[in-house]
């Protein structure tokens, strides 16, 4: 890619979010819009519009971004949202220090000296590179006394780095410390999860079991036990009943419809009852569904019965009735094998993944191991694939490797096009299949809850993404010049790297610019989700919940959106004292993002899930992977120019680890537990305990016919006379 | 070393054995000595000789020592010395089950073949081997299908000692169990031990601190706080106080006895006052020790106000009035901040280490890496002088490098005994320079407690060991001839090891009989604690007092004797496929250590402190450690035979990590925490909390003169006008 194709892609991304921003402004004006651009104000009861002036300023939504709170976003979105945008502003803070110190000194020492072997050697690397190589430290003669400010640039970054990050954790402390000493009652607080309990013993239920054994060692605030049951079976006839009755309520809809348009007495809608409706008899919808949902019910209600008294598994929820308490049985060891009355933290209801509950203890193990393995072997493995990729996808291999290809690419727009987007786009379109297949091999893991088997997903999506794109590319984007280089020496790999950086520099330069407009300007417009909301609301939905439903905006998705960011961070990092102008790209992506994403936060997306800051050790952890990466580099980088003084680099990883350890051991411990200081503060109010219990029954199991009073009588009832048998 | 002088070493040990087995049996029969052979039983206040007949058989103690039971042990000695016969009873039992199946089938397997090569190759590496030689792995012939025979007894030595090592595993495990649920009340029990207390915030005392800290979170529960304070100057004035009282008891005795031997008026005692009471102006000594006494009774009346008043620490002890609260407590996290209100069990009050108390999380952090890295250089550089000795102790290289010799080493008496204990004697003086060091090691490190720093310290000892003894002495023996082999392929260290080891099996036969014969015996015979008795009752001691220090047996000292009994144990396992003729060695080695510590447990030492079994988990994975090492030297030896299956052995060290893992997870935790529902069971009695808390004030602390209510509220009082301050 050279300079004016550069600017080209450059140019349209600009072009692209320009157009994606107006837009936006006259989209969001529009009323009949409001579910798709303020949907998370409207379902918590809010006005979809601040103030709710109709002729308002088209771009107050930055101003309104830039003036919340935290506490403002707390309140909206909750204490993982404002441990993103803390997460976003403290990388901000890291480049926008860099910058400003970075940008005046390198830029100018850069472009005054002129290396004479640089056309020679640096650039035929890959060709690539063009005018603006002059800013960049390949630009500097080898053993010059100028990579002093190389190299002083290192550590002024690393200090930077450390002292924000210090800070944040800190700040994120504090704000985990808040929610979780809230006097607002919240169930999972008040209950802990047990698994790997022992067999029945003789003459007891496994409800009777779990309840002497807890009773005995909480006498006091001990409340009540739910055992974890095997719910295959009846939500799989829940759901086919929820289905029914949603199509009940369409096919309905479809005839109030029909009544009010044509014929008085209106037209009964039909469907087949084969394969998808295509094939089959053709019934009355109405009868045929309300037929079926009267089936059902007792299907159901048998099911439940059936599953509450049989299918009982070695596992339970335990409700206390102190916070303090449920904070201190999930970090206390409660039998002396370890490998049985296992006791964590409850996660919320909302996001625990029942199936895995009833995993065993060793199994968990096996099955964390063989993910590790399968992880890296995938990690491994797409190495190659990138690697072919961009490798083939510069223009000049193309008409290489595909002659045929030659008439096409010769087209003077085509070609800029393609040259400026080919690689990149090939890169986001590989990198988008991969999250789904992460959090499956997560979940596989048997981790009980939601949040956490994002987490984990999204910590294997970041490793893959800095291996395989960013060393994979830089690497690759050399990989036929310098791979007999790598097979003779295998050692040289760091030289490898350090030499190719500079020449893949112009390529992520693009890749950030594509990904902050164009990425970020879908984001704000929310095209997509615009144009498929119409789209259903005309042809599909006929009611309230089927219009609810096609609007619904999701959460912020971290699993990916992390992974992504740090990918960033990671590449602007390495490149920052390289290529110093890669920063103000670095600035840009993070500051578009915090404010875009501030505004979906407050309007738009709602969080499925409230995990505390958990995410936030984790964002810590690989910052400082990035920074290591990056000291390796530059250490590499500045020997490669055969500068004597590079040694004095090698304590800033050390510097690094010490940090990361420090860190760990000082903060780690309290976002996997509840510290007693913060758990024994007092509540607002005396906690609800059956409504807390009941909030975890599972939808497929909690009965609409049976009144609260039955329901409780039933759970005892069956542990009673299941005993008896 | 030849046979000849293989077996005169034997000799010659067994024969100094079966004099002190008579000396005992003789000596101990004596009712003078019984304070040498009794005193554990004298001081529990039991009769010295069970069933207390005079005319007793002198080999009744055998009877005894098998016929007692474990409770016997646990409730004469304690938990920790239970767990020690179960290390010794499982690596017993590995050595009698390896040994059943391997003497008969190895040994006829081994000297039925014949090895050509033997005399040309094997043997010259160190010129030491003799008949034993055709007993031993050596003999076979390269590639030899009898090779069949010894891999499968890797595969059986192996799955035994998983066997027994999970039953024992298992069983320790309960007996720790058992011992914490005892109804007994144990102080140590109720208490924890916090430490990185933060400063104290304005207009609050330390106590009041801890106090109101600890009773926001465990409003019923919470008993009371000790503050440690720096009690340095307090212990030294102390320490002089007591002495002086011991010297004035020592002169009144003496005075006393002048009094009744000759002059009626007695003759008074004087001493000097100057340095070690040799130089200086010479004084009535009852009056001078009465007159410093008075001197230092009020000085360190008015220190221990000083003390508690002002040199409270950022550490304290919380009393609860339940043990589940304080089990509990231990184990969870108080503070957001992992480095303030950091809390752990309290040690039992006898082996609290005051001074370490106070070390900052960090500072512990570092000391402890620090530490690491001094016994790691220890190990390295001890290793130097190691391989010398053994080198140079051959007699032949004595001859060769010191010439001037020849003439002794020529007669043919001291040439025998020369060749048979020099390097044995070498090795074991050698050795014992080394625990005190580690243990002052250990304690650097800001460990709190006595037996943790005593495990901390043993478990260097075993690294040590293995690495310079075993490593070393094998290795080491043929170091001249092999070093030049090393330096050029400096990656066949284990066929170097593995090539070796057949060459040092006669020295190591001879190193555990020495141990086994003149070790144990002087254990049982205890002939030096008997002479330094006797000379101390008959020139020193006066008092009571001084008399029952004179005999004060101390305890089984687990520091030294598990690492050395480690060190036997690797060495047998190495050697037990390699050389079958060792494994009687070991199992004599191990079955007379049964027996005779359990005379000495049940009769004579006295357990300094009780740690229930926390002990075992590191003998446990030495013994693992010990097993890989022997499965990876004896795949590098069938390698050496150019056997191609080989291989085969491959799945046995990963095996024994598994193993390792699992026990790990399994059991390890129980041994580092109490389990609840270890600690929730009932007591006897209501505690005695006043008792409890009492029982951890240092003696230098604890006044004399003040009755319990005043040293109460002086203590109470100090804190309170304290904050007046």
């Amino acid at each position: 890619m050279d300079f004016s194709s550069f600017l080209t892609s450059l140019g349209t991304s600009f072009f692209i979010f320009v157009v994606l921003m107006l837009l936006f402004a006259w989209l969001s004006s529009k009323p009949g819009n409001s579910v798709i651009y303020y949907p998370n104000r409207i379902l918590k009861g809010l006005e979809s519009i601040e103030g709710g002036s109709k002729t308002r300023n088209p771009f107050s939504w930055i101003h309104e971004a830039l003036s919340s709170s935290e506490e403002d976003v707390i309140s909206i979105s909750g204490v993982d949202t404002a441990v993103y945008f803390v997460f976003l502003s403290t990388v901000l803070g890291i480049l926008v220090l860099a910058g400003v110190v970075l940008l005046p000194v390198l830029l100018p020492v850069a472009v005054t000296d002129d290396n004479g072997k640089l056309s020679a050697n640096s650039t035929t690397s890959n060709g690539t590179f063009g005018e603006l190589d002059k800013l960049s430290m390949g630009n500097i003669k080898e053993k010059s006394h100028r990579l002093w400010a190389f190299l002083i640039a290192v550590y002024w970054v690393s200090f930077v780095t450390y002292y924000l990050l210090w800070k944040a954790y800190n700040h994120v402390s504090g704000l985990r410390a808040a929610a979780l000493t809230s006097p607002e009652i919240k169930a999972e607080q008040f209950a802990v999860l047990v698994r790997d309990i022992p067999p029945v013993p003789e003459g007891q239920t496994r409800k009777e079991q779990v309840d002497s054994y807890f009773k005995t060692i909480y006498p006091e605030t001990f409340y009540r036990s739910m055992v974890v049951t095997k719910n295959k079976e009846v939500n799989k006839i829940w759901g086919e009943l929820e289905g029914f009755k949603k199509k009940l309520a369409h096919a309905e809809a479809v005839y109030a419809e029909s009544k009010a348009k044509g014929k008085p007495e209106g037209e009964r809608p039909t469907n087949r009852t084969g394969f998808l409706g295509l094939i089959g008899k053709k019934v009355d919808s109405i009868e045929y569904y309300n037929e079926k949902i009267n089936e059902l019910i007792p299907k159901l209600e048998s099911e439940q019965k059936v599953t509450l008294k049989e299918k009982q598994q070695a596992s339970a929820l335990i409700f206390f009735t102190s916070r303090a308490t449920a904070a201190s049985a999930a970090q206390t060891l409660h039998a002396r094998m370890v490998d049985t009355w296992t006791v964590m933290d409850a996660p919320e209801s909302r996001q625990l993944i029942w199936n895995n509950l009833t995993i065993k203890f060793f199994e968990r193990q096996i099955r964390q191991y063989v993910v590790y393995i399968v992880v890296a072997l995938t990690i491994m493995f797409f190495m190659i694939p990138i690697g072919i990729i961009s490798a083939f996808t510069t223009l000049a291999n193309l008409k290489k490797y595909l002659p045929f290809l030659k008439p096409v690419v010769n087209i003077e727009a085509i070609r800029t096009v393609l040259e400026a987007y080919l690689p990149q786009i090939a890169l986001i379109v590989f990198l988008a299949m991969l999250p789904k297949f992460l959090l499956f091999l997560s979940k596989t893991e048997g981790i009980p809850s939601e949040s956490h088997a994002i987490r984990a997903a999204s910590g294997k999506y970041f490793y893959f993404s800095v291996f395989n794109v960013f060393i994979g590319v830089t690497v690759g984007g050399t990989l036929f010049s310098t791979f007999k280089t790598i097979e003779k020496h295998p050692n040289s790999i760091v030289d490898v790297l350090a030499t190719s950086l500079p020449g893949s520099a112009t390529f992520f330069l693009t890749y950030v610019a594509l990904k902050f407009f164009v990425g970020y300007g879908l984001e704000l417009s929310r095209i997509v989700p615009l144009i498929i909301y119409h789209l259903k609301r005309k042809y599909l939905c006929k009611t309230e919940a089927e219009l609810k439903e096609a609007w619904a905006p999701g959460d912020l998705s971290y699993g990916t959106r992390v992974p992504g960011d740090l990918l960033i961070i990671t590449i602007v990092l390495c490149y920052s004292v390289i290529a110093p102008i890669i920063i103000p790209f670095g600035v840009l992506y993070f500051g578009l993002g915090w404010l875009i994403l501030r505004n979906q936060a407050l309007k738009v997306y709602v969080p499925s899930y409230e995990s505390n800051g958990r995410m936030w050790p984790h964002m810590h952890t690989r910052i400082i992977a990035a920074l290591l990466l990056f000291q390796v580099t530059m250490f590499g980088f500045i020997g490669v120019k055969k500068f004597y003084y590079a040694p004095i680099l090698i304590p800033l990883p050390i510097m690094s680890l010490i940090f990361a350890f420090v860190c760990r051991k000082k903060f780690y411990r309290f976002f996997c537990s509840t510290a007693l200081e913060v758990a024994c503060r007092e509540l607002k109010e005396t906690p609800n305990m059956e409504h807390i219990f009941r909030s975890y029954i599972p939808p497929s199991l909690s009965s609409e016919k049976l009144d609260d009073d039955q329901y409780e009588d039933a759970l005892s009832q069956i542990s009673r006379s299941a005993s008896s048998v």
